[in-house]
This record gives structure tokens, sequence and C-alpha cells, in this order.
């Protein structure tokens, strides 16, 4: 094969926000191929807040990426080449393949993907972010019909797949996110009853407006002075699917919860979860999710980013909340 | 009748730690008797930490104590005259009666106490401590045979109860306290596997030596520094019972939990609980405490304040730490 293999190399852990010389471009040989395994060449690569975490040697619940390696990330590619009985050239697939244009892989861990909805749909509202949402929402946060569901990140991957869940079970869907654009976003085009923009000005009196009758389940996605401002919402016996902490990733010093106090006041249960630990429920929630977005009830955004060349750049804006919905990078 | 009323009120509400001229003693004549009423002479009230909340005007789960009135809490007693058809002159009884020599009741929310074990353990071991640690460790802390549980305030009311439970359910039950007397008191008397000292200088250390296997379920009475220290010990999919907060209550700023982020990596269950919400399995936990009790596996010790006149600086010292095992305060 004549093409190089273009990887992002993590060159260094980041100290705070990422920087793109954190991470180094190089090009090397296409991998050969062993037995019973196959080639895939990414044809879009997911970009997620967890990636902060990998990058970082910190106790998790994930070893750290390895330095001088290609950041880890899953990807969506077609096969390109194979000595595998059971997957076959043209077929695509869904795996951990990486920050890089070619993987090789024996299947493990591999899922194969039909073409009902876009290619990069399996990295986004059917993939991994939309059964985050599914399992967070539904079976940690149980909302009930009529409740109020409360979500950070409201135009997020994950955030935005939460709120049109929440309506289709019957309950009210508000949204936090930064600025006009996305809360506009949130309302108008994926149905949110209401969304409160935290870099307001008048935040904290604007949620309360938003939520009259306070929250009931609240899916945390930044922590830090959202989560703060949340808290002061909630209704007893509220829940807090806790998925992810984006703004004290990179925070020197972070937050926390200082108000721990209203989680014991409100009698309120937060769990922490991994989508990865529920994998028997992620066919449920797949089948589920893909049903709604055929039948066009579950809408989806994407922000593509073109070439891995862009990728870091692309990563820190999403820390940033730059991009509107999944963040994705096309590899071409 | 002869005698007067002695009763503390509630002068003003306590800014940070209260003081005793913020409670007044008056003399009040003895409440006369209406249609099926009775008349509760009082012999041990009980102190416990939630009182601080009540004195407080703060949003929570429970009105505030009304500031002119005898201040709210529970007692043990004997009824010394009645018009009730079901309530007799003889009979002891619980209920919140508050902080006064005598008290009407029209039985409402009144439980009856037989002679089994002494009538001040009813508001301890058999009494809301030892069912707020029962129903919290239990249902909500779910600790399996082999599990490690954590628990603070390890020599106080609930706390005590917690770790005799935990090692009654096959569990290794490490404690935390404030000086070594409480330690040592925990270990020997109790039968905790351990205790620690948070007034150790090498606390964090000592914590660590004593959850060689790390810290499943972490029952929290205090919060603070000593739940921080906790948080970093947590095995995944531990569960916390977040029981109280003592710490925070008179803090002019909470310390919140500033570690979430552990609650996220090890997907940690946290669940505020009141007992009261959850008055079904009462029955079923007194039974077993009283078993338990009678049988000699549950022990228990109180530190007794004589006289009301006392109340008020027992109360202080409770919040301080001062007494071992349940406070009360034994009515002249």
């Amino acid at each position: 094969m004549n093409e190089s293999n273009l990887q992002v190399l993590l060159r260094r852990r980041p100290e705070g926000e990422p920087r793109e010389d954190d991470f180094e471009i190089v090009e090397k040989p296409v991998p050969e191929l062993g037995e019973e395994q196959f080639l895939v060449r990414n044809r879009f690569l997911s970009l997620d807040p967890y990636m902060r975490g990998r990058m970082s040697d910190a106790k998790s619940y994930a070893p750290p990426a390895v330095l001088g390696q290609p950041m880890v990330g899953g990807t969506v590619g077609e096969i390109v080449a194979s000595h595998h009985p059971a997957f076959h050239v043209g077929d695509h697939v869904v795996g951990m393949f990486g920050w890089q244009r070619f993987a090789v892989s024996d299947g493990l861990g591999i899922s194969r993907v039909s073409g009902s909805i876009p290619l990069s749909a399996h990295l986004g509202v059917c993939g991994m972010p939309g059964v985050t949402a599914w399992i967070g929402l539904l079976d940690i946060g149980q909302p009930k019909p009529g409740e109020t569901v409360l979500v950070s990140s409201a135009a997020g991957a994950v955030g935005s797949v939460v709120g049109q869940l929440a309506k289709l079970k019957g309950c009210t869907a508000v949204g936090i996110a930064g600025g006009a654009a996305k809360c506009e976003h949130a309302v108008k085009q994926l149905g949110f009853d209401a969304c409160v923009d935290y870099r307001s000005p008048t935040f904290i009196a604007e949620l309360k407006a938003a939520t009259p009758k306070g929250v009931d389940v609240y899916f945390e996605n930044v922590g830090g002075a959202v989560l703060e401002a949340a808290s002061s919402r909630l209704n007893p016996f509220a829940r807090i699917p806790l998925c992810g902490l984006l703004s004290d990733y990179s925070a020197p010093t972070p937050m926390g919860l200082r108000n721990l106090r209203a989680l014991l006041v409100m009698r309120v249960r937060l769990q922490g979860f991994i989508v990865t630990d529920h994998l028997a429920r992620w066919p449920v929630a797949q089948a589920e999710l893909t049903t709604e977005v055929a039948a066009g009830r579950l809408r989806y955004q994407e922000t593509i980013a073109e070439g891995l060349e862009s990728a870091s750049r692309a990563f820190i804006g999403l820390l940033r909340g730059e991009n509107l919905g999944k963040q994705v990078v096309r590899i071409a």
C-alpha cells in the first residue's frame, strides 16, 4: 500500500489545559497483517472529554494513555484488507482504533455497523455518547413522567441526547449550556423546554425561573459552579447521575461540591458511572437510539474537524466548549 | 401538681458554634390536660447533631425550631396523668417531647416501650440513632460479607452501632474518631477491627494502613477533611450513606467535597438519607437491635448530663465531640 499511517502521538502529559504541542504528528508505515487480523482505514475519530483524563497519569478507572504512542480514541472505519474469516473488506466497524489513519485488529471488542444511519452517528448519538446518555438518564436517573430533568452541556453529544430522551419519557427537559447559540439550538432544534446560559450574569436567577417545580434528575457533565447552582434547585429524593466533571478536569484546584449539605438535606442520590461498566445494556440502548434516530424523533448535530492534523486543536476546543453537538474528526 | 415545668427555650439562632446564652431556662406551670390527652414526665432527653440544623432557619427537610419555644428533641418518659383511653399512668413512652420536664400529648407519633432494656437505650442504640445506623448501613450501604466498612464518629451513638452491625454482617469494620480514648473504646469495647484518630498528625497514613483492601462502604457522619481522606480510600462501586455533616454544620464556609472526582472515577453511589423517611423499616430495625442488645452482641455507651440546666452545655460538647457514645440528659 502506498499510503502512510498518519498518527497523532501523545508527546507529554498536559498540565492544566492541553496545548497543541503536547501532541506530535508522525507518519509511519501502514502496519502488516498477521493471521486472523484485518486492517481498518479510519473514517471518523471521536473526540470526547474522557480523553483529558487518559492524558493524565492520576489514578483512574482506566490506564493512562502511553507517551509516544497514538492517543487512544474511538473511530469508525472501513476494512481495507483482511486475513480474518469473519471480517471482510468493505465492512464498516467501530472500535478503539486511536488517533491514526490505519489500525490492525483481531476483532476483539469490535462491532460491525450497518448502513442505516450515517457512519459518524455511530460515534455520537448511537455510539458511546448516546449510550452514556441512555444509561445515565434511564438506569441511574430513573426519571418518572412529569418530573423535571436538568442536564449540563445540553448542546453536547451526551447532553443533547439526555434532554431529548427526557422529553420522549414524558419529563420536562431543561438544559444548561454555554452561550446563546447553544441554548437556542437546544430549545429550537432539540425540543428542550428551556435552556439557560451559564455565562449569563443572571444565570442563577434564570435557572430558578426555568425550573419552577425544582429538579428531580440532574444529569451532570461539567461540575464546578454549574453543579453548585444546580444543587440549589434539587427536590427531595432527586438523583444525580454523575457522568463527567469537565470544568474540574483541567482546573489546578478542582472546585468539587461545596454545598454537599444540599444532598443530605434533600436526601439526594448521586452516582458516578462509566458507560463501559454497563456493557450488558448497550444492545438495548443502541437499538432504541437507532430506532429513534431513524424515526426522526432523536436529532443530533456534529462539529466536524477536517483531518488528523486538526485533532489536537479540535480537542482543545471541545474542552473549551467551542463545539456544537458531537465533535468528530474526518480522517482523510 | 406542685412541680413546675422546667423548659430550655431557643432564645436566638446560633451563628457558628452555639453558645449557652443562645438558650434560656424558664419555669412554667405544668400544662393542663384536655380530653384524650396525657401528661408525660420526661426522664431522659436525647441530644443529637441534627438539632444544630433545626436551630438554623436555612432551607432543610424539617421546619426550624421556633424562637422562644422549648427546643425540639426526643425524650423518653413516664405517663403521670391521663385522660386518654389507650395511654395509662405508669406507661413509658418515647416521643418528640422537647427540652422540658413535662409535655402533653394526644398519642400521635408516640411509641410505648417495654421494660426489657434500660429506659435511656430507647433514645440511643434501640432508638433513632440505632435505627439510623441500621437503615443507613444495611438498606443504603448494602455491605456484602468480606467488604470493608468505614465509619466516622465511630464512638458516637450512630457510628458505634454501624461498626458493630458491620461486624455482625461479616464485614471488616474500621472507625474514625477524635482522640485515642474513643479509638481504643471502638476497638476494645465495640470490636472494631481498627480505629483511626483524625486528630493524629499522621491520620492519612494511618487510615491507609487501616484499610489495606480499600473501603467499600463509607458511612458518613462528619464531612470536611475526614470525608476527603475517606474518599481517597474508596474502592470501585463503593457506597456512601450520607447521614450527617457535623463538621460543616457550624462552619462559616462548609468544606463540602473537594475531591468529587473520586466519586466519578470510582463510580461511587452517595446517598443522603433521613431516618424519618423510612418509617416502614423502623419496626424491623428496632426488633433486630433490641434482640442484639439483649443477647449482648450489641454494646452501647452513654454520656449522661445531669439536669436540663446542663443540656445546652452538653449539646455544645456533643458538637465538639466531647461525649463518648450516646449523649443524653437525665431530667430531674
